[in-house]
């Protein structure tokens, strides 16, 4: 076959492909948000049959052989990334034995079933085998790759691929040294949290917000829609279909729309990539940490920035009784409130990344030997005494907090860190070309996605973070961005000499 | 392979299709009523690929001879239809040469362009050509049948198996001579239409009118959902998720009303099927004309009786401003008002017929040689003026009102017009089992849901509406039930004599 048939028999397939993941991404957005409960089941297995088809077309031999082939050849930049993108995945995949993946595979969902009832229970002594084998099946399903470095480093390079246990390990320490410490001088202040933010506010008026919001960020609604969902989601169908989801809650409504804002800056970066990549697997593969780069760009730097509200908190406030009494200067206050932080996916801006320095460094130390299960969750408890200033009161708000382990994702937690600390970076170097809160105060949030879309959004997953970051910033991931920023923005917040 | 093997794996194939229909079926919903605009056109492409995956499932060697096969072996009685059924469209379609398919194809989607335009354009010239051809290439695609009986014939058993043409002349014959000059005693009186009935009706007080009818008529929302749609459909997801759609029109809420009603008798109907044949074809195979059947008794028998209506019009005049000075005896002459009618799907319970007798008389003439298109807008007109009093003021309100000739869908008109007769006869059957007059008036509808459950829904589409409403009702489709029905009904609120 030539190549020019090699091609067009990929670009066929990928078409194909690109198929079935719209169906199977409709299901779960029907799913989601509107689908009655009871057909739930029905769909579920009909779901997990198209994904088996799916499966068996990225699994033939067919489409191996032709990946392989094709990784051989000489292609075009964008075709050439593509290829290598998959062919990297199925060489991970390639040689594990299928009795082992299959084992791999039940581990997980039995480990998920454990996990569920020991965080209700808040005991940890049932998951602790559980994580045991999980870490030891881990590790055996990575060896058969043909890669020799420790399998944290790679499991790290699969959830962010070029930046390496080494970059993690000085961005983590910066965040102890510098954080940690800054961090308790908030703690000591003991600020009690406004008692606005837990002012009821009726869904009708929140609606209201979302609209205001959704206008202020151009979010427009031809290639978007806002469905309501138990846990806010976006949801990437095209280029030119990218959703978002709410969940309104009436008695914290501040925590709905940051969250939707978060959302919208994931559904921003999908629908701003080059169309000539529709339907083509880079369109869709940033790493998580480049996604949530972008959606914490829009949450916190953005989203909870003066500038921002400067514009259009009038309008906020004509439409929510509970804000009546609350100035532009509370209103921002409270929305960066520091709290004293035991749950993860509650946390504050500059607790956050605390959160998940305490993972990464009990997951580091499962995997070189430093840690074992066994009195771990005291582990976990010293760690957030340590740095977040408070102790969980039992396991349930401690070790058992987070899914992610059970189902065999370790490595995955820094990206989430990783995704804020970017943002700085991307920040920095938008400020150089336009004045970012001008923009915001003049309501021109244009501005700001246009500079995403040129320098971020429109390639899409064609470059790797750091080649990224260089090409925009002039220089690799740099985690002072971020330092600099949380004690900056925080230090005139909470009025503190640094 | 012996033939619990083919069962097997019959099973296995059943099951993969009913995955990608469902599939289809969420694109589709998603499609019709929320999907962001700008992703259309990437959507569609991507569903036609799944359509052709499936297709190409369908028209599969193994397949096909599977099907062969179990059609010669000894079946349980639901196995043995659904694979007559399979059968029987594999044997419509299996010697048609595939440029044949594919030419037939493109001349129904030229068709439908040119139609649109000739439609806007008031203008029946440019789509003569095209209606001649697709008379000449149904005939053409019909004739690679192995059937001897007349095209028209075959035509009207693709649509509802079972019924003859012998049956529909009888059916179409008595509409005319009994109800065309009923209906013109009705006309004679001219009684204007009620001004209520196009109101101001704001959105949200017609939500609340759904609501009520949706706790009366028993649509449970864990197994169903409204949503909103250019034009209300009804979509069946599984037995557990059966959906309606609803269009607000402010100006007539009782158009809006009636509509989602008919499409809950759909949705019910669904919903009621056998839970054993959840994913088999059997589920969701019942011919147009038993569909219909349960949403017009439904939307009419039942939806626009004083029975009905008599138990909660209160709650409805309570939410509905406009309501305020009307009783509930102005109420149920407005929704059963008798108009002049020139446009099907706006027409009123009693026109309705006279509007599907015109559609199958030019349809059998067409077929039979008897007419031609040449001046056939004339021939429209003219049948308009006799059986409905009113004659066209353009042809885009008379012979280019419909879309479905220029999809090549000749004999399907009939089946609306059967579905109302075939509920008149329901309803007798109905009304020897259970006061259905006494459930209405009391709240009870669940009654009635179950009488249709028991006789009707639950047997999904094992069998022919023949079988079935010998087996019910003691006899064969009789017509006579709905003529007296609507003489009936319409002598009373009109005050006629018969």
């Amino acid at each position: 076959m030539s190549v020019e048939s090699k091609k067009l028999k990929y670009n066929e397939i990928s078409e194909k492909i690109s198929a079935y993941r719209l169906a199977l991404t409709t299901l779960n957005w029907d799913s989601s948000t509107i689908a009655p409960k009871k057909g739930a089941s029905y769909r579920n297995k009909m779901a997990a049959l198209l994904s088996g088809e799916l499966f068996s077309i990225q699994t033939s031999d067919e489409y191996i052989a032709l990946i392989d082939d094709l990784s051989k050849e000489t292609l075009d930049d964008v075709t050439a990334r593509e290829i290598r993108l998959i062919k990297n995945n199925l060489d991970k995949a390639r040689y594990i034995p299928k009795e082992v993946f299959i084992e791999y595979a039940q581990l997980t969902r039995d480990a998920e079933n454990v996990w569920e009832k020991a965080r209700d229970d808040h005991d940890y002594e049932p998951f602790k085998p559980y994580l045991k084998k999980l870490i030891e099946m881990t590790k055996k399903v990575i060896s058969y790759r043909k890669d020799d470095r420790p399998v944290y480093d790679q499991l790290i390079d699969d959830f962010e691929t070029g930046i390496t246990l080494a970059d993690y390990d000085v961005f983590f320490k910066k965040l102890k040294e510098e954080i940690v410490p800054f961090l308790h001088k908030i703690i000591d202040k003991k600020i009690p949290e406004p008692t606005w933010l837990t002012r009821d506010v009726p869904i009708e008026q929140q609606r209201k917000v979302v609209d205001i919001l959704m206008e202020y960020l151009n979010y427009d609604k031809e290639s978007g829609y806002i469905g309501e969902s138990a846990h806010p989601f976006s949801s990437h169908f095209s280029i030119h279909d990218n959703r978002v989801t709410v969940r309104y809650h009436q008695d914290m409504f501040t925590s709905s729309i940051f969250a939707l804002i978060h959302e919208v800056g994931h559904a921003t970066y999908n629908g701003q990539v080059d169309e000539d990549y529709q339907g083509r697997a880079i369109a869709d593969s940033m790493t998580y940490g480049m996604h949530e780069s972008q959606s914490r760009l829009y949450e916190n730097m953005v989203g909870r920035s003066r500038a921002f509200w400067s514009s259009i908190y009038p309008k906020v406030q004509s439409v929510v009784d509970a804000l009546h009494d609350v100035t532009l200067d509370d209103f921002i206050l409270g929305i960066n409130h520091v709290a004293l932080s035991l749950i993860r996916i509650e946390a504050d801006e500059l607790t956050y990344p605390l959160h998940i320095m305490v993972r990464y460094e009990i997951e580091q130390g499962l995997f070189d030997g430093t840690y074992d299960v066994e009195g771990l969750d005291q582990v976990w408890s010293d760690k957030y005494e340590e740095y977040l200033g408070i102790r969980p009161p039992h396991n349930g708000l401690g070790i058992l907090q987070d899914i992610h382990w059970s189902g065999g994702a370790f490595g995955y937690f820094p990206t989430y860190a990783l995704g804020s600390a970017y943002s700085a970076q991307w920040m920095m170097a938008m400020q150089k070309d336009i004045d970012v809160d001008h923009c915001l105060e003049n309501n021109d949030f244009r501005a700001v996605n246009e500079w995403l879309k040129q320098h971020v959004h429109r390639h899409g997953g064609v470059y790797e973070p750091n080649e990224l970051l260089f090409a925009v910033t002039g220089e690799n991931f740099n985690p002072q961005y971020y330092v600099d920023y949380l004690k900056d923005k925080y230090s005139k917040l909470y009025d503190i000499n640094e």
